[in-house]
């Protein structure tokens, strides 16, 4: 990966000619090396020096599950690996890539909705009646909360909760993953949500979603191409969301806090301890970073503990779902 | 009317649940009564007072011929009525609502046209025939305006035109309404259009017309509920207007004096002078209400002044209308 | 040509009526004479002499080619001439002209392209294979570039290229006039594009275009109505270049440097040394004008000389790809 800027006439590089050992500036041909060294520059006098002055800023890129990753750190050499989420390596199943329309406000707000684990009951279980959506997911999010649990784990925070009424259940979720992924069962899917930063007010999210099959012929290898789209707009051009996915009413929920949101003014309550724990994670990490420390959250360094990351105590609200739809039919 | 912001974590109570006794935000649930105090936390200890701690700025509203009214004035008790003017309450015909395309300029541009009598010769009667359009009240503004009147009145400014030319008039126009609503008799419609800022530089024209039924079947109270559209734009995406309706041609008036007009490079006439005591009024107002007195202007606290506003002296343009008819079939 | 505010209460003068003898605002009918000088306000006392201290700053126009050309400096006394360039004045034949999509960048960085030579090597000749777009003039950009010359000419920047490869040649440009304008022969039409800022970071090319016809019928006066076009958008609207033309690989070239260039951080090359004169040219003659001199690149003041402005000894890219496609044909 290299930074978008040529650094000879400043056109963008986003259009340069990708060739086998490097990338070819479409202007003027100047041609840089994996490294971002500049080799060629076709105009120049045969003995001149001045493409050994010339090299990009590039980080390498290892390609997983469909994606790039690239390190960004200050020092490739102490890069850790990267991480090898179930999501990305699973082979039993399909795998795909959506993008999602631009959110229009910083990433922190997006991340601290999965800190945010009472958040299902209003905005997905309660508008999903009001709206009468009818969404698969809601009559699990619509269960009464009689408690939450978060603790500081090696990914990120664990998040426990546990639902009473009718149907009680403890429900163990995915942690969420430091500093900026969602991991969630999503019914037959297991999905990771990255909320990428475009700049300090807006965001794209990656989403990917691993099925598994139960047909052994459909497989999908790590470095397979994965098939991607691009999401439509889920607001109106005046700005309206039209709410009925849970995406839309989350994406509302965050964007509606501004472009990047004022903390001065919130009010906490106890139930919000999932947030301010995260922004403890995340202060905590920034200082150690600022020290020249490295990390310790999320950050993996052992192969052995990256042949496959997965969570496999997590309640699948599958089941909890059945036990609903039962518990109704004998009403 | 609350401000749309909560004081929870920030989302917009726009999209909130409006419940019997106040609203409930749709993020987690908080409730708040009328009054902005908040009632509820759903997922706090049942022992915590953080609730009583939280209370959003609150505006009590009025609903009147199908619109709601808020008085933002720094103190409720001190509240005149609010004004019960013809438009919002005749009860004899159909009342409906237009809520016109953003204006993209300060709402005082738009309220200067008002006090601006002359502009309707050449921007509606002249432009007319320069493209054709046959609006039928151009020929009223198309004859010689002889003499101009302007006057403080106690709801703003009142408003004479003489015409002179082959059909004479002394036209008695409705008054300029402080400090932002124009008042117009429209054909066989009563008119009011009241210019709303959105902020410094774009005003939302909410558009309300009466129009007397001869059939004394045909009646609209003035609580009931109204049809109101939302108007398209009158310009086209590469910003040129369509200057097809006098709405047009205004907008393109007021819109290309700049977002906020810059005053200290115009020539004022003496045909200008309604537009110098609007300004005189509306700095005077804002010096007596920064003193900490009461306004005076269109302030209405006698409830026997409010049964209903209206304006039995002012001109009918259509009598007018059908005089030049005539003389012209004379002719 | 006045500019586009009017003096009385700032509506813009682009919707005036234009009269015999001068323009008429539509808002309230202050006519100004072709010196801007306002010579009626129809609703000011006759006694008034309000309308002679208003004047507008105007321009004298002229018309050529179906354009209109004004001089903006300080003393229209000392004006130049109007340039005659062949394409606006040759008659035999026709002429068009096309508004291209507004640039959203800096009208230089569309200028330093006309005096950068090698560009179109692999802008436009390599991106052409990439993309299989087989325009018709890409084999002769393709050619191996062997030398450049530059070199200061009355009109700006003279240009020579030396290919080498199968069909050598020795092509000489036009000039690059300065300060705005590319001259070039495009197949059978010799055209010119004006960049004209429209502020500091969007400008308009207007471009014009002149078919020679074999039949001598085929005529078009210097006075004519030239029929004209405006083109549609050459990018996508989240900003990808179609690049299916040269007019959309220059677009993006020029406008991915940013709105304003920041030349700070740029490397420049031997090859790049028509911008180096360029750019030395602009701040030599912009210091003349700051010293109240006249500027002296591409000033026309002898009336013989403007007769018409060729460029007879420039090469034709058509006889050049003759040579190509032959040269293909025998291999």
């Amino acid at each position: 990966m290299r930074r978008g800027v040529l650094k000879h006439r400043g056109a963008s590089l986003y259009y340069g000619y990708v060739e086998d050992d490097g990338i070819r500036c479409c202007y003027h041909g100047w041609k840089y090396d994996c490294s971002g060294q500049c080799t060629e520059q076709p105009f120049e006098p045969k003995a001149s020096r001045l493409k050994d002055e010339i090299r990009l800023r590039s980080y390498p890129v290892q390609r997983l599950g469909g994606l790039l990753f690239a390190y960004m750190g200050p020092d490739p050499a102490r890069a850790p690996l990267l991480p090898r989420w179930d999501v990305l390596v699973r082979e039993d199943g399909k795998r795909e890539i959506k993008m999602f329309p631009t959110h229009e406000c910083n990433w922190l707000q997006i991340q601290e909705n999965t800190a945010d684990s009472t958040h299902t009951f209003f905005l997905h279980g309660v508008m999903d009646q009001k709206l009468g959506l009818k969404h698969p997911f809601a009559p699990y999010y619509r269960r009464p909360i009689e408690k939450l649990e978060f603790s500081y784990c090696e990914w990120g925070i664990d998040k426990v909760i546990v639902y009473g009424g009718d149907v009680p259940e403890k429900e163990i979720r995915p942690p969420l993953i430091f500093p900026n992924i969602l991991r969630i069962p999503n019914g037959p899917m297991e999905v990771m949500h990255w909320r990428v930063p475009i700049d300090d007010v807006s965001t794209r999210i990656v989403f990917v979603a691993f099925t598994p099959a139960r047909d052994a012929s459909v497989r999908t290898r790590e470095d397979d191409e994965i098939p991607y789209t691009y999401l439509p707009p889920m607001k109106a051009q005046d700005g309206e969301y039209d709410l009925k996915t849970f995406f839309s009413q989350d994406q509302m929920a965050q964007e509606s806090q501004g472009a990047i949101y004022d903390r001065t003014n919130e009010n906490l309550g106890v139930s919000d301890r999932g947030i301010v724990l995260l922004r403890k994670m995340l202060l905590e990490q920034i200082e150690r970073v600022e020290r020249g420390e490295d990390p310790t959250v999320a950050v993996v360094r052992d192969p052995q503990r990256n042949r496959m990351i997965d969570f496999p105590g997590i309640t699948s609200p599958v089941e909890g779902l059945k036990r609903i739809a039962e518990a109704k039919q004998s009403a």
